[in-house]
Order: C-alpha cells, then structure tokens, then sequence
C-alpha cells in the first residue's frame, strides 16, 4: 500500500507542476526536475527511489517504445551514417575526451586526492551517453527542423547500448582485467546486436499479428508487450534492453502506419501511447529530482562543475568532428547544426541508475555519485533552459512564416474533407450504411470541399513557393506505386529478373531526382535567411 | 525483472485469449477464467499470486473507478431505493439465509466433521458481495436494458462496503467478542460512511479542478488520483477504499460529462479509461483462474455444489422479496427483471482475496478456501454463460424489436452482396478470372442486390426511426477518418502540430454532437415496456 501512496503522491505533484509550468510556459520536464529537488531538500514525504528495477522494469521500455514509434525508419535511414557515427565511434571518443580532460584536472590538481585516469574513465563512461527519455522530450516541446530531432533522438536511442558496454569493461579494468580492443568490439556487437535481433523478431512478429486484427483493446496490448516483452527479454540474456525495444518500437510503428489498421484503432493506439509516455516521464524526472541531495551536491561543487565543462568539451569536438567528415558525404548538414547537436547532448535517468550500481567499496564512489548526479540536473537545467533560445538565436525554431502556418492549415482542411468522400464513398459501394442517408453528407462534404480547395489556391496565389514542393511531392508517391507495381510483377514472375533491374535502375534514376518531403528541409533552413521583417506579415 | 516477465506473459496470455474469444463469440471474461484454470493445472509457469496488495493497490480501484464512472448518477438516483435494499439489507439477509442453509446440511449431515454455524457465517461473508468487476463486465458485453444494468451494477458497487464489516464481525465473533447489532450497524457507518465522504471530498475537489483546466494528459492524470488516491487513502484510515472509490468515480464521471471540457480532453480521458479496464480485467480473470488448484477443488466438489446452491438460494429469496417490496414503490420492476438480478450474482476476486485473508490457524479454512474459489468459478462460469441465453428466453436482450432485427438482417444482407460484387469487379479489372466466367455470376448478384434493397426499403417505409440512427452513424464514421487523415498528415510532417492540434479541436466539437452508439439507448428503455408478445413475433 505504501508504495500506491508513494505514487498517488508523485502524480498528485506532477499534476500541480504540470498546471503551474504551463501556466508560466516553462519547460515542464525542467519544472519536475526543479519540484523534486525542492522536494527532496525540505523531507516532506519518503519518496520512492529510483532503482534499476523501477527504471529498467516500468519506465524505460515504454518510453523508449514510445520515442521509437514515432521515428518514421525512412528518415532515420536517411541519416544512418550520423547516427552510427555519433552513436558508436563518436560515444567512445567523447568519452575518452572528457576522462583524459577530467583526471590531470581534477586528481592532477589535487581537488580530490588520488583521482587517477580510472576513475575519471568510469565517471565518463557512465556519463557519456545521451538519455533519450530527456532529449525526446526537449525535441518534442520545440518545432525543430524534423531532420535534427531525427538525428538527435535517433543518437540517443542508439548510443545507451554503447555505453553500457564500454561501462562494463571500464569496470572490469578498474577491477584488474586485461582490456583489448577486439573483445571491448565483440562485446558490443554481441550485446548491441542480439538485442536488436530480439526487438527485431518480436516487433516484426507483432506488428505481422496487428495487421490481421482490428480491436483497438488487444492491439493496445499487444503494442504493449512489444515494448516490455523485447525489454524484459533481451535483458534476461544479458543484451541490450534499451536496443530491443527501439528495433521493436521502429518495426511496430512502422508497420501500424503502413497497415490497414482502422482509424479508430489507431487513435486509440496513438493517444493511449501519448497518455503513457506523459506519465512515465512525469515521474522520471520527479524522481530525478528527488533522488539528488543538494546540500552534498553542492559540497563537492568544484569537480561536478568541472566535470561538466569537460563533457561538454568531450561532446563539441565528437559533434563538430563527424559534422566535418560527414561534409564530403550525401548526409551533410548546416554548421549551425552541430552548436544544437552539442547542447542537445542532455544526460538522465540512465546514466544516474548506472553509477548507482557501482560496488559500495569502490574508490570515489561518493564523488562519482555526485559528479555524475550534478552533471544530470545541470544538463536538464542549463541545456533544457536555453535550448529555445539557442534555436532561435541560430534561425532555426522559426521555421515557420504566417503563410506556412495558414497553407498548412488549409492542407490538412482538404486532407480530411477528402479522407472524408473517400470514406463516404466506400460506405456507399459496400452498402454498410443505406446510399439515401449518404446522399446529404456527401453533398455537406462536397460543399466543404470545394470551399476549402478554394482557399487554398487563393493561398497559393499569394506565394507559389509551395506548388513546386507539392509537384515534387506527388512525382515521388507516384514513383514510389510504379516500384511497388515492378516488385510485384516480378514476384508474381510476370516479369523477368533482367527487365525488373532495368526498369528499376530507371526509376531510381528519377526518383533521384525528386526532393523528398524533407524538401521541407531547404526551406527550414532556407527560411531564417528571408529578411526578418519578411516574416510574420 | 521477474514481476515484468510475468506481467508480459499474462498480458501475452490475455490477447492470444481474446482473439479466440472473438473467434468463437466466447465470452472474454469467462474464456479468461477458463484459460486460466488450464494453465495453472498444467503448471506451465509461475503466475503472480491474487494476493491483496495486488488487488487492493493496482486492480481493484482501476477498476471500480472506471465502472462508477460512467454510472449515470441520474439513472442511479432514480433506483437508489431499490439499489440500497439490495446492497444493506438485503446483502444481510441473503448472507444469513445462505449460512442457515449450509450449516446443518454440512454439518449436520456429517459431510464435513465439525462444520458448525460459525464457518458456515464466515463463509457466508466471505461470498455474499457480488463482485462489481465480474458482473460489469458482463453486463458491458450484453446489450440489457440500462436500467437493469443500473440496478445490477450499483448494487455490485455498494454492497462490498456491507460485505466487509460484516466479515470483520463474524470473524471477530469467531475469535470469541460479543455480537451486538448497534455495535455492528456504528461499524457498517463508519467504515462505509467516512469511506463515501473521503471519495466525496477528494473527488469534488479534482472535478473543481478538471473543470478549471483544458489539458487531457492533465486531466488523465487526475482521474487516476481520484481512483487510486481516494482508495488508498480510505483503507489508510481502516475505512471502505472500494466505496471512496465509487464515490470519486461517481462524483468525477458526473463533474466531466456535465462540464465545459473539451471534446478532444473527454475523448482521450474515455479511451484511457476504456483501455485500463480492458488492461485490469484482463489480469483479474486469467488470476482468479490461475489462483485456483482444480485438484484440490474436485476433491471437496460436494460441499463446494452444496455452498453454490445456498449462495443461490440466499440471493434468489432477497431479490424477490425486495422486488415484492418496490412493488409499493415508484420504483417497480417486471417480475422477469429478478430472475436476472439473481442470476447476475456474480462472485470475484473480493471473496477470494478476503477468504486468503483468514488466518492459517482458522478451523476448516482450506475447506472454506475452496468453497469460496469454487463458488466464485462456477458463478463466472455458469452464470456468465448462461446470462446471454436467460435475457433472451425473458424477452430481456432484445432491446431489439420485431423491426430492429429484420431491419439488421436485411442490412447485413445487403452488404456481403456488395462486397461480393465489388470482389466480382476487382477480378474483372485484374483480369484473374477471364471476363465471360465472370458474367453470369455477376448477373446472379446484381439480382440479388436488387431484391436485397428493396427489402430493405420496404422495412423503412414501415418505421422510419432508423433513418436518423444511420444518418448519425455515418457522420460518426466519416469525422473518425477525418481525424485519421489529419493524424497521418501529421505525422508525416505535412502539418505542423499547432496546425494538428487546431484541426483536432475543430473536429472534435462536431464528434461531440454526434451520438454515439448509446445513442440507442433511450430505444433500449422503452423496449421493454412494450407488450411482451409483441417482442420475438
């Protein structure tokens, strides 16, 4: 009972944060961090603590699940190179950057006595990876461009698996193992990759389920168990949890997108998801809060400081580095970029549980609690703070002018009002509701149609930016049925394999030729260059 | 990790489940229960265990509070006298009845050595409350008259306050103190009466509250405070937790229909709710039914049948009698309505976790054990799936008319034709089947579609209620594929979210005055009221 009331009571609060946050407009995350440091200081109440059972058990699967369901895989493929890079050569190296910044600075110095290179090593690999719980939900609140929220949350939901290995071989140097590259590399992919077959297994399996039924109630549960189950599995073998349910979220969202689900299962899918990741996060970052003790944090001030600055310093270079190598390559992307990408690099829940498990002997324990402690609340508070200012200080929040606004208003007018006909139209073929009763709606619908057809093209007139981006649009739909068709003609055997490449080589051809909708992005990054007096008239 | 296995299995277990359920037109509850009895005899796994923390901190207000929730307090009112007596005295006398019987047959007829009037009391207590979950997912599943299902419903939500001060009673007489009846009747007050004004604050104060702001997370939020938070705070003080709760979901259910809360916040709150319930149930069944060991049940099948048949007794005699009552009153019912009220007796998780808590010490407690397990089995089973066919042998079900059923048969009809035609067409365009195979079978459908039809409007030229349900029905359908295209629009990043979130409103103000599918209700009140031969001619 102790432990509903506990939770009854985490609730209760971050109901009142969420009213008062939204009423001051502060970020809401920050505003839970904040209340539970609050909280933790005056000793209201015994709060719960945040274990690795409770993270591991109930809140990082379905956050994780979450964030992964939404990434469309087609964007994320598109920055493959990136996000590997950030997420596996890039993690080692900022790692090795802040631990060799952090040992002469801090032992070298004689802050702390005895603070050789192996602990600055584990300080920075339990630090090191990005927490994909708080990157997601700064990205998420901000109307960033949707290919930097692609590459900073796809970083973050690769590289905990990363870090958890180079975390567990930094251990067992410390405790007097031998360390060689070749293993450090075995041991990742077997960790990383297993994990990511499992998810992979489980989620194409579900979501292969979830397309023959159609029950909002079992699908909810099944979209459930992909995320516990491939979590709770792949960490019962000792794999990577967090990658299991990130191949599992990426294949069940996918799949639920492309499917025939029914509308109203797929509200019910999405809002009952949104409900829990607010839920789950709201109680995250409380007990983030709660879990510090401030008085001690702030004793041993210099060194989380420090130890800050050199994570930011470990982060800047890795992000300005794979920026510069991925220049001579298809993914590049504006300078501007990698500032955000550097700030965006916020640390959590992970990296807090991971330092927790450290053995109770262990040298500097204590210190690297609360060097990796400071360093988490620093980074939600600091970066979580001036995250909006800095997009809009570097033009890139703004990446929407009034006709945009309006344009995309009157697009997703039209959308429904068509999605509408259409689905009036398949009532009236399959007879599921009697023609005479359609014969008004349709001709309500019609009416609305044109009168929203209308206001576009009066919009469009003003500004005929828009039409090439739509044309472009179209071309690479239509291209995409005409590939779909060959695939299928060959499959069926209508076609042989050699007229199936040649026709294919030329449709590539084409669609290489058409921008993708990511054709949003020039003008995102085209946009702050309008003179800024252009811009909101 | 292990509790988050479990719970992947069970919610795994669950789905596979539901899908034959649908199948099959099984009942979920009932299929769950017996799913659970075949796992746990073939011992295929650990389950977690039915204990009363489970139940009391997780399953038991969820559940409560979703079935109060939607209790209109109108319709309740309006049968207060009737629900009361059933649920107070009438929980009393049927308790007393069935142990009077049960004693000397027992007992006195040497089954069980020494089973004397005191066990066959404790027992008695233990199964006499109807078990709200149970008997509200029945009642969900059938399409009864509403005010049936009031009455069913709200005496299964208030008599668990009477049911347990009387098991703390007897219990205590057991263990040798004085049995007064003023003594017993403060008790009942306290323990029920201070538990409905702890859901009363705490729910008034949060519907204040969720009327003041427009967030659905928020507001989500909330109602799992009123739910959790006002049973857990009554049994803190020794008080009924299950009638804080009905209390907090009355006063909340009422507070949301009745307030200005947006379309869109109602929505999201309903579906979560909709999705827990589903989630909880589904776990309370498929435990009740691993809880049990069929072996040891079988072993003492003669006392659990005899326990059975006094259960029915005791309730058959009190529902009659206070139905002979209310014949006085405003509040009158069709004879036909007892049977049902005896028959949707149904018994649950409450008895069962109420019968663990007997100490281990207790004379005949693992007779009684199974007693209680095997009554509360064969009520779900027995009851549940002979409920359907009891309704529609009184003329209950049919909320449907004469009309209603030709009318749905006719439609039905209508529609597999023209899927079939539409199937016809396809293979025409596709060319599957050579055209002149296809001709004849065309013509036969063609004629079939015609005669359907005009089938079809000849049953509306005789009533035309049906035209304006159909009317709402298709508007429901076509605002649903709306939101879905605005949903896919979305997150395709065609629209931005301000745009997503404008759109969404707008719509759902149009969704919200269109009825829903209880939009028959008010045809369900009145149905049985008509003449009873003029229902199944």
């Amino acid at each position: 009972m102790h432990f509903e009331l506990a939770f009854v009571l985490l609730f209760s609060i971050a109901t009142a944060v969420a009213i008062v946050a939204r009423y001051f407009k502060f970020p809401y995350t920050v505003a839970l961090v904040v209340a539970g440091l609050t909280l933790g200081a005056v000793h209201l109440f015994d709060p719960p603590h945040l274990t690795k059972e409770l993270l591991f058990a109930i809140l990082l699967p379905g956050l994780i699940f979450e964030a992964a369901f939404h990434v469309e895989f087609r964007k994320f493929w598109k920055n493959k190179m990136a996000i590997h890079a950030l997420a596996i050569p890039g993690l080692v190296a900022s790692g090795a950057i802040t631990a060799l910044i952090l040992s002469p600075v801090v032992g070298g110095l004689h802050l702390v006595e005895d603070f050789g290179f192996i602990h600055a090593f584990v300080f920075a690999s339990v630090i090191v990876s990005t927490d994909p719980i708080a990157v997601v939900g700064l990205f998420k609140a901000l109307g960033a461009p949707k290919r930097l929220a692609v590459l900073v949350e796809g970083e973050s939901l690769l590289n905990d698996g990363t870090a958890v290995v180079l975390f567990t071989l930094i251990l067992a140097v410390a405790n007097g193992a031998q360390f060689t590259v070749g293993g450090a590399t075995l041991d990742f992919i077997r960790v990383a990759g297993m994990g990511g077959l499992i998810g992979c297994a489980l989620g194409f399996g579900i979501s292969q389920v979830i397309q023959r039924i159609d029950d909002a109630m079992v699908e909810i549960t099944l979209t459930m168990i992909a995320a516990y189950g491939s979590f709770v599995v792949a960490e019962h073998f000792h794999y990577s949890g967090v990658i299991a349910t990130v191949a599992a979220g990426m294949l069940c969202g996918n799949g639920v997108a492309s499917t025939s689900m029914s509308p109203t299962t797929r509200v019910a899918v999405a809002s009952f998801w949104e409900y829990l990741a607010f839920a789950l996060n709201s109680v995250v970052f409380l007990l983030i809060g709660l879990e510090v003790q401030l008085s001690s944090l702030l004793a041993s001030w210099k060194p989380v400081l420090l130890a800050y600055v050199a994570v930011l310093i470990g982060r800047a270079v890795v992000v300005y580095g794979v920026s510069g190598l991925l220049r001579f390559t298809s993914e590049k992307m504006p300078w501007r970029w990698s500032a955000v990408l550097t700030w965006s690099g916020l640390r959590g829940a992970i990296s807090m549980v991971l330092v927790l498990g450290l053995p109770d002997d262990f040298a500097h324990r204590e210190l690297l609690v609360n060097m990796t402690f400071g360093v988490v609340v620093l980074s939600i508070i600091v970066q979580g703070l001036t995250m909006a200012p800095l997009l809009k200080r570097l033009g890139i929040t703004g990446l929407k002018d009034i006709y945009q606004e309006k344009y995309e208003l009157a697009r997703g007018r039209v959308g429904a009002i068509h999605a509408a006909l259409l689905a009036l139209e398949g009532m009236r073929r399959t007879r599921d509701i009697p023609a005479d009763v359609l014969a008004q709606l349709e001709k309500d619908y019609q009416q609305k149609a044109t009168a929203a057809e209308q206001d576009l093209s009066a919009l469009k007139q003003q500004t005929n930016r828009f039409h090439e981006e739509e044309h472009q649009e179209a071309m690479r739909r239509v291209l995409i049925v005409e590939k779909d068709s060959l695939l299928k003609s060959y499959q069926r055997g209508v076609i042989s394999k050699e007229a199936f490449e040649h026709l294919i080589t030329e449709l590539d051809e084409r669609l290489a030729h058409v921008k993708d909708p990511e054709g949003h992005v020039p003008l995102e990054e085209s946009s702050p260059a309008l003179p800024a007096d252009a811009v909101g008239t």
